[in-house]
């Protein structure tokens, strides 16, 4: 789509008003759906996580009109402070998806912003899911250009990205022009922020939060005939020649339209950082295989791309927030329970004195030459046997899928801790049909306490 | 303050959680009172502008408590988006104080925070000026050793560093312990965002408005328990390592509590970017000179810092917004009219014939050996003639102060705009005995329309 003389922006914005979400490829609207799916169910159990009651309580103190619910809880505000609260929500446990070529959580700075205006608007579940994708495209096409050397550098790379896909999708469902569209780019991308040094705080998931309602709040500004740098996906001064002397992002838009990067997103099977997946996979897979007790392991080497130790080399983890942030934890759990699902991650079983120990045995090794969310694990017996296990694709990326069933199935035991079954298969029943839906408000609001 | 060894956050943290108002010096407590008064007149007259409508409009749809009022309009709502909507307008003439050692619009993203705070939480005029003075040194001093590189890279000083203004301000006045504090600048510091490329946008004076609101934010947050980076301001991967490399700010809390940036303050006696005021200085000066008309001048050489130029070169402004920033039209403007008011930076004034013919003659030329905040012009008239003028300080800086009355002259030319005369009078009075007054609620809800 881009001839290389257009601007990005012109590019991405043709692209956001253009897309005919009737049109969409039927494995698009799929995989729009699952991630729907997937994060109303991170954001519902994110509810009773104490950054929830934070967020809730400032803003039940501001008030506001309620146009949409702050899910999982029996509170309805501004689509603004919604956006914000189910965004941080969502993020709370980090076990929301993520678009790994991009280091984008693709659905959480984006889904809360459909979902708000689908309750505000009345809008039919074919145009929120419209609205996902252009979203979930704009942001993931900009972080495989830029979404490495942002990390590198200390950012937070869903943080400063989200705010363009959060615009992007309120900027389709609040029909923008395209001289809106551009300007509320703009406004957005003076916004972005987030700090990887928030990670481990409550201020990783706030940074998604804040990015939904700062590029919803761009996109209502714009519409008001607000205007912004319409310069900063392209010029020198831009966004991301500011932020990291990337100035050329022209290959964000090689096959805009046409090939979609929602295809290659990757769902969490288990409640931690994602690129401590492929590692607990390979934990797995070796605990089928161990004949003997993990008491046998002397040694645990976990090798692993950089940027997995760069975000999860914690030896040492106290919390149930700082062990997803930690391979040898991770490894150490895989290898003594076999899952690592919310239950794996709390400040007990951190402490637990069998993976406590084990864990003291693991040592994680930086590799250049390993792929970015793979892992190889080799693990020495006291017998001097050794036992080694390569994963190439952890469960839930677009390599090695989780089914419809399996989304559905992780969707009712996070939502379970909030909502009645009734509610709950309400809500599966719901989203397994949302392209049918004349009005996504009913569904959204069933999500309340 | 600092021994070298104390955390920078920390040392600030006390600076905050120690300053007691009544102890404050009287001229620290008379600079925050003249600071007040001239935010206030730009905030009242910034309600007129067109970037105050589509914050009005977005506002009033989301909805909100009417904690706090937003200036100039007949408009109530949340103290975050009065914060937002007050600290837009205030900078949307380019027209409020700057602290030149910094480049930080010191008044422009504190004062919303605590005028909004006086009002929600009926907080004496005393406390006040306190809290607006705990807000001011924070930013001020983070950016007399980080500003002049935050721009160079092509942030917005105020925009970043007004986040960690407004946090001290709105912890102050919602009386954080320490620990509270400590996180609330690190929720603050992991949103912080502007880029210079938004001058010339309603995003530039978005960019106070935002950090007001996201001060405020941070600090409410805190209250409820929210954690944050609190490395934010010392280590490694902190905000000003990520943004431009900058470790070490320990120089920032040289003297705090005892040395008083608000006493180097800059208040705007012209309507344009600070960094031009020197160049109108001197322009008023040589036409007072003059003894022919301007049509004899045949060459304007303007020299000033090269960040003058960075800002503001812009040749063939088209807009008043544009002209603000154009040192070309600023000279020719001053030359021709002898003053530089609102009036002088309309849309219809950049267009009238001579001044756009005169500003074609002017060579502005950087010099990395003038002062920040100087300049040197030199005309040269069709007789061979030369006239030069040094300005070592424009009206209105810490050298060359404005007085209380032409404080007051320029709140009362302002707010005439909006407001009628009886309540101009009774602000101007108010704000007089600012000190005093044991309930500030009532004078802010005065700057309603």
């Amino acid at each position: 789509m881009n001839d290389g003389k257009t601007p990005v922006i012109d590019s991405l914005v043709e692209f956001v008003i253009a897309l005919d979400p009737a049109a969409l490829p039927a494995a698009v609207t799929e995989a729009a759906s699952l991630c729907l799916t997937d994060w109303l169910g991170t954001a519902v159990r994110g509810s009773k996580e104490p950054l929830a009651d934070a967020l809730a309580a400032v803003i039940t103190a501001s008030g506001g009109e309620p146009q949409a619910t702050v899910v999982g809880r029996g509170l309805r505000t501004s689509a603004l402070f919604a956006a914000m609260a189910n965004g941080a929500q969502a993020h709370a446990l980090d076990f929301d998806d993520t678009h790994l070529p991009s280091i984008v959580h693709g659905s959480a700075p984006v889904a809360p912003v459909v979902l708000a205006l689908a309750e505000w608007r009345h809008r039919s579940g074919r145009d929120v899911l419209g609205a996902f994708v252009a979203g979930f495209e704009v942001e993931t096409r900009i972080g495989r250009v830029a979404g490495r050397t942002l990390a590198d550098r200390g950012w937070h790379v869903t943080g400063v990205l989200g705010h363009f896909g959060a615009t992007a999708a309120a900027g389709k469902l609040l029909g923008l022009t395209r001289a809106q569209l551009r300007h509320a780019f703009g406004i957005a991308g003076t916004q972005a922020a987030g700090l990887e040094q928030s990670f481990g705080t409550m201020c990783k998931p706030l940074h998604p939060g804040k990015a939904a309602m700062n590029g919803l709040l761009s996109a209502l500004l714009a519409r008001e005939g607000f205007t912004g740098p319409t310069g900063v996906l392209d010029t020198h001064g831009g966004l991301l020649s500011t932020f990291v002397g990337i100035d050329d992002l022209s290959r964000a838009t090689a096959g805009l339209g046409t090939r979609f990067e929602i295809l290659e997103n990757s769902t969490k099977a288990y409640a931690a950082c994602h690129l401590t997946h492929a590692t607990i996979d390979a934990g797995r897979a070796i605990r089928e295989r161990l004949a003997s007790g993990v008491d046998a392991i002397t040694a645990i080497e976990c090798r692993v791309h950089p940027l997995t130790l760069k975000v999860a080399a914690n030896p040492d983890p106290r919390t149930g927030l700082e062990a997803k942030f930690s391979v040898a934890y991770c490894a150490a759990s895989a290898l003594v329970r076999g899952d690592a699902g919310e239950g794996e991650f709390t400040d007990e079983a951190v402490r637990e004195p069998v993976v406590a120990r084990l864990r003291q045995r693991v040592t994680p090794v930086a590799d250049a030459a390993m792929g970015i969310g793979t892992a190889h694990m080799t693990i020495r017996l006291a017998d001097g046997s050794v036992i080694d296990e390569h994963v190439k694709a952890a469960r839930g990326t677009a390599e090695n899928p989780l089914t419809r069933e399996e989304f559905e199935a992780k969707f009712r035991r996070l939502a379970s801790v909030v909502l009645p079954d009734t509610k709950i298969e309400q809500l599966v029943t719901g989203l397994r049909s949302f392209t049918t839906l004349a009005d996504a408000r009913k569904l959204v609001a069933l999500a309340a306490r």
